[in-house]
C-alpha cells in the first residue's frame, strides 16, 4: 500500500481508519491551513481528460465532476438535481486519468467540495475546521486504490442471507391487520417476500422501544406467528427519545447523563415525531452501549432485523426557535408585507428544521465538544452502539452514515421520490457506496415520495433485483405501492423470482467482496478504458460476471447498451430464461418487456441460478443451472 | 375538417375556437355529466401501443402517457418530475394508434387528467364543471388532426426578425450601469447579443408602467442609445397593480371599475412584488383596453418588446389569509407542538402563495363570475389585451397562457432550473406547445433557478440555437450566468454564431408554420411509424429538413442517435463547418465537442446558412451556402 496521512491541527479521532500510520512530516502545498478563517483549503488541479470517482451517497453521475457537493448529514426529502448533501458523509474520492489517486479527508464536520464546478480545471475543497487527517492513496489504478482504501477502514457489515429476499415497507402499516393483510396479497399473488417493515406507528406515540398494545396486542407472539411463515418483522428505531416524564427510557438517559447538553448544561432538547426530544450521546461509549442494549428489549421478542432513522440527526423544530419564528410573524400582524417581508416571514417558518443554529446549541461528551463540529458522525455512533449490542446476524441499516459506520450496518439512500429519475440516481450511487465501505445497500424501489405507476414499479424492479438491499417502501398519503397493488401481478412475480433465482450468486458475492475488501458494483471505466467506457454513466458490472443496463425510462420498451467487449445478452423472467445471445463489443439496441430482468454475461464467465422460493427460509440455494 | 363538437351546460366563451361549429345533437358516452358533483368526466380506453401527444407545456415525455397532469395555470417554480401543472392550460391531446384522433376541451378552469396513470389502458380525465365544449378532431394522422385544430383556434402569433437574436436576461439587472457591464462583456468577447431585458427591479417600486428614475436617468434616451448600437430592452410588466392612493395606474383602474372584485364588492387585493396589488380584469374588455394602452407610455420611449409576467396570476399572500397563519401559530405559542401541528403551522405559511381560497374570493365581470371558474384565462386575455394596444411587430410574450392566447404573443416556460433533465424537459416541450399553437416559444437557456455550469449552459445553447426564442435568464443569488462569465468564451461565440447562421432558415420556417397552421417541432413518430421512432424521447424534426439529438448529459462528448432514415450528420461552429457526413438509417454514436451545433439534414434536403453578425439588425440574410 502507498498511502501517505497528513495530519493538520488535532484532529477529533473518527475511528473511520483502523490501521494506523506513520504521520508525515510536512503537508504538501495543495493543503493551505488558514487559522483566521478556522478552514483548511485544498485545491488539485484537473487536466481536461480527468474523472472523479466516489464522495459515496451523492447526486451526480459516477462522474463526479462539474458539480458542487457538500458533506453534511442531512435530512432532505426532494433529491432535486441541485443538492449538494444527502444524509451520508462519505469523503472519499479518486481522481482518474493520466494519474490515479484517491483521498480521504478524515474530518467529523462540514466540508464544502467544488469539482470542477466554479472553474473547470480545478477540485476547491473547503473544510469547515482546522483539525484534520488526510490521506492519499496512489496505487494501480482504480480498483486497487479503492481495495488499498477499503483495507485500512476495515471490513464492511455484512447482513444474514434472509436480508437479500424481497421486502415491504411503508409509512406505516400501523396494525397487526394491515400487515396481515399485505402478507395475504402478497401470498394471493403468489409473490415471494421475506420482511414486512415496521415504520413509526407501531410505537406507543413514536416513543423508542414502545410497542402501541392495541395494534400489536401480543407482539412477541405474532412475531413469532410470521416467523413461521418465513416473514420477518424489521421494525424502525429513531435516534430521538422523547422526552416525557416517566418514560423508562427517557428517565434512565436523564438520570446517566446518556443524553447531548446544550450550551446552558441542560439536557438539549428538539422536536422530532414524538415531540420534544432528548438526544442519547452516542459518542459517549457508555451512552452508546446503553442505548444499544435497548434493542435487545425487541430481539428478545424474537425480531432479528432493524433500520435506523433519523440519525442525521434530524430536527424539526426547537421550541426556542419557534417562539423566535412566532415573534417574528406576529410583528407584521396587521400590516401590509412587503414581498422581502412576507418571504422572510415564511422562511422563519421552513428553515426551522435541521437548522445550524440548533446543531450549535447541542453539546456531546458532556458538552465538551459542539454537535455542529463532529455533525458527521452522530448516525455513525448510533449504528456502532446498535450493531455492538446486537447478536451476531442481525440485519441492520440506518439512514444516516459516516466512514466507518460501514463496519456495523448497512444504509439506504432515505427519502427519494417515485421519479423515473431516481432509478438512474439509485444505480450511479452503487459504486460509490461500494467505495465507502457499504456493502449492503438500496434505494427505496418504486420510489418513497410521490405516486409510482405500476410502469415505474417494474422497471425500477429490474434494478434492484441486483442490489444487497430490495426493499419496496412508499410514503403516507401516496398509492399503494405494494407488487400485488397495481393488477396483473404475475408480472411482478415474474420479476421478484429472478431476485431468488440469484441470491446464492449476489449472497456470495457481497460476502467475497466484504472479505477481500472489493467492489460488487462497478463503473465500466474502472475495467475499460474507452472512451464510451469512461463516460458510461447507465451501466455497471457486477462482480466479475455480471454487466447490467437497466430501463429507467417511462414509455419504452427497450434501450442502447454499449458493450466493451463480446458479451451473453440474457433475459431472465420467472424461472425462465427468455432470451440468450451472444452479442459483440459495441452499441445494441435491446428490447426488455415488463416482466424480464435483463443483464450481461461477461466472456467466459457464469452466473449460478437456484430456483425460485417463496422466501428465503424456502430456498434451495442449490445451482438450478448456470448462465 | 372532420370535428365534432359536443356541448355540455353552457360553457364560458373562452374564444379559444374562432370557427363557429355546429354543436352534435347527443353526447358520447364516454362523457358522463354528474351534476350533483358538479363535474365533467371523460373516460377513454388505451390500447397498448397506443401513443397520447400534447396538452402543451407540462412535464413528462413526449408520450404523456403513464401520468397525472391538471389544467391550472401555475406559478410553480420547482419542475420537478411529480408536477402536474406549471404556467399554461393547454388542452389538446392526440391518441395516436391503430386509430389516431384528437381531443380539445375548451373549459376555463380546472382539469385533472389521467392519462393511463392508476390505469394503464384507460384515460379518466375530469373536468371540474359543468359547463364546457369539447371537439373530437378525426384525421389522416397527427400532423393533419394538428393542421385542422390549429385552423380552428387561428392564427399563430408571430415576432419580429430581431426576436430571433440571442438575448440576454436576468433577475436583474438592477440599472443602466450594469446593463452597460453586460453589453461591454458581450461586445469584448464579441458574442452576438440582440436584446437585454429588464427584470422587475427595473421598475420604481415594482409598479406597473414606472421606471426607477435614480437607475434610468434618461430612459427614452437610453433607449434610443441601445437601440443605435443594435441592442433592444425588453421590460417586465407584471399582471398586478399597486395598491397606493395617488398611484395614477391604480387611481384610474380603481376609479373605472376595472379591478377584479372580492366576494364583498369590494376591489380584490392580494400582495405580489410591490405588496398589496389590485387586479385588472382582463376578462372585461375595457379594462383591456385601459391596460393594454398603458403600453404606448413604453413604446413611444423606444421599447419594442415585452415580456408579460406573474399573470397566472400568482399571488404571494392575502392580508386576511397572513393573519390567520399568525394567529394559528400565536396559539402554539410556548406549548410543546406534537409533529402534526409543527407541520400544519409551517403548511399554514407555505400555503399561502396561490391559495385557491383566495381565488375563489376574487370576482370578473362586475362580481358575476368565480375566478377559479375561469382561471386559466386571465393570463390569456392579459396577452389579447396587451397585444391588441401594441404596435405591430412588437415582440410579446407571456408566462401563463390558454390556447387562444398563441394568437397574440409567444410564451416562455417559465422558471425552470440550472437542472442537466430541464435540457430535455425543454426539448419535450417544444412539440406539444406547436400542437396548440405556440410557435414562438423557449425555455430560459442554461436555467432560472440555481447555479449553471459552464458545461451546462453551452450543452443547453446546443440545444436553443433552434428555439425561436433563445434567451438566456438566470435568478437573483445565482451565479452570473452570461456567456462572457465562465471563461473561455470562444467557445460560447462559436456556439451563439451557429445561431444567426440559422436565423433566415428559423425565421421563414416560422413564418410558413404560421401561415399554414404546421408544427416547426415535431416528434420523430410524427413522420416515422418505426418502434424507434415512436419510443424516441430525445430528438426532434425541425420543419421538412433538420432532425436535432442534442446532448443533454454531463460529462459527455458523444451520444448514441437513431437514424429513422439516412440522414446528412452535420457539425457547425461559429462559421465553419466542422464535420459533413451521410449516415445510413439506424443507430449511431456521434461525438460533439462543447464549441460545436450538431444537427442532421435529412435526405434531399438542404438548410440555408447566412454568416454570423453581430445582431440581427446587422445581418446579412443573404444566403451564404446550403448544408
Amino acid at each position: 500500500m502507498n498511502i501517505q496521512k497528513f495530519r493538520i491541527g488535532k484532529p477529533f479521532n473518527t475511528e473511520a481508519v483502523i490501521l494506523d500510520f506513520p504521520i508525515e512530516s510536512a503537508v504538501p502545498e495543495y493543503i493551505r491551513v488558514d487559522n483566521e478563517e478556522g478552514k483548511i483549503y485544498i485545491s488539485l488541479p484537473l487536466d481536461s481528460q480527468d474523472i472523479i470517482y466516489g464522495l459515496g451517497e451523492q447526486m451526480g453521475g459516477i462522474n463526479k465532476r462539474g458539480r458542487k457537493y457538500r458533506s453534511f448529514c442531512s435530512d432532505d426529502p426532494y433529491h432535486t438535481e441541485e443538492k449538494e448533501a444527502l444524509y451520508g458523509a462519505h469523503n472519499f474520492f479518486i481522481i482518474s486519468g493520466k494519474t490515479t489517486v484517491g483521498y480521504f479527508i478524515d474530518f467529523p464536520g462540514q466540508i464544502h467540495w467544488d469539482m470542477g464546478f466554479m472553474e473547470e480545471d480545478k477540485i476547491s475543497i473547503t473544510i469547515d475546521g482546522t483539525n484534520a487527517d488526510i490521506y492519499v492513496i496512489s496505487g494501480n489504478g482504480e480498483n486497487e486504490i479503492v481495495k488499498d482504501f477499503r483495507t485500512i477502514i476495515g471490513t464492511s457489515y455484512m447482513p444474514p442471507m434472509w436480508a437479500f429476499g424481497y421486502q415491504q415497507s411503508r409509512w406505516s402499516y400501523p396494525d397487526k391487520n394491515e400487515i396481515n393483510r399485505i402478507i395475504e396479497g402478497y401470498e394471493k399473488a403468489g409473490i415471494p417476500l421475506d420482511t414486512v417493515y415496521l415504520d413509526i406507528d407501531y410505537m406507543d406515540n413514536f416513543k423508542d422501544f414502545t410497542i402501541n398494545q392495541k395494534a400489536f396486542p401480543d407482539f412477541e407472539k405474532y412475531v413469532a406467528e410470521l416467523k413461521e411463515k418465513g416473514i420477518r418483522l424489521i421494525p424502525i428505531i429513531d435516534a430521538g427519545i422523547k422526552w416525557e416524564k416517566g418514560f423508562d427510557v427517557y428517565e434512565e438517559g436523564a438520570k446517566n447523563n446518556y443524553f447531548c447538553k446544550d450550551r446552558k448544561g441542560n439536557d438539549f432538547k428538539a422536536a422530532v415525531w414524538p415531540g420534544i426530544c432528548c438526544f442519547p450521546d452516542y459518542l459517549k461509549a457508555d451512552a452508546r452501549r446503553w442505548f444499544g442494549d435497548k434493542f435487545l428489549t425487541l430481539t428478545k421478542k424474537g425480531i432479528q432485523g432493524f433500520w435506523i432513522d433519523m440519525n442525521e440527526p434530524a430536527l424539526f423544530y426547537s421550541k426556542e426557535k419557534y417562539q423566535e419564528a412566532v415573534d417574528y410573524v406576529k410583528e407584521y400582524s396587521g400590516e401590509d408585507l412587503n414581498c422581502w417581508e412576507f418571504f422572510s416571514s415564511r422562511d422563519k417558518f421552513t428553515q426551522l428544521s435541521n437548522n445550524n443554529e440548533d446543531y450549535k446549541n447541542m453539546m456531546h461528551l458532556d458538552g465538551t465538544v459542539c454537535h455542529y463540529d463532529v455533525h458527521n458522525l452522530y448516525g455513525y455512533m448510533m449504528t456502532k452502539g446498535v450493531c455492538e449490542s446486537l447478536p451476531k446476524d442481525t440485519l441492520l441499516f440506518s439512514r444516516a452514515s459516516y466512514i466507518g459506520s460501514h463496519r456495523y450496518g448497512g444504509i439506504w439512500t432515505g427519502d427519494n421520490a417515485s421519479w423515473w429519475s431516481h432509478i438512474l440516481l439509485n444505480l450511479r450511487m452503487l459504486p460509490s457506496l461500494n467505495m465507502c465501505g457499504y456493502l449492503y445497500i438500496g434505494a427505496d424501489c418504486g420510489g418513497f415520495n410521490n405516486n409510482a405507476s405500476r410502469e415505474l414499479l417494474l422497471r425500477w424492479m429490474q434494478l434492484s433485483v441486483f442490489t444487497p438491499l430490495f426493499r419496496n417502501h412508499s410514503a403516507l398519503g401516496t398509492r399503494s405501492q405494494e407488487a400485488f397493488a397495481f393488477g396483473n401481478s404475475e408480472d411482478f412475480k415474474k420479476v421478484i423470482e429472478v431476485r431468488y433465482r440469484l441470491i446464492p450468486y449476489l449472497y456470495s458475492l457481497v460476502k467475497k467482496c466484504a472479505e477481500n475488501n472489493e467492489m460488487m458494483f462497478k463503473p465500466l471505466g474502472f475495467e475499460f478504458k474507452d472512451k464510451l467506457s469512461l463516460e458510461c454513466d447507465d451501466q455497471l458490472l457486477i462482480g466479475d460476471e455480471i454487466m447490467i443496463a437497466p430501463i429507467y425510462q417511462q414509455n419504452k420498451t427497450g434501450r442502447t447498451v454499449y458493450l466493451p467487449e463480446e458479451m451473453t445478452f440474457v433475459k431472465l423472467s420467472g424461472s425462465d430464461v427468455t432470451h440468450k445471445e451472444t452479442l459483440k463489443k459495441g452499441i445494441h439496441y435491446i428490447d426488455v418487456a415488463i416482466d424480464e430482468v435483463p443483464f450481461f454475461v461477461r466472456k467466459d464467465k457464469k452466473v449460478p441460478l437456484c430456483n425460485p422460493a417463496k422466501n428465503v427460509d424456502n430456498l434451495d440455494i442449490t445451482i438450478a443451472e448456470y448462465i
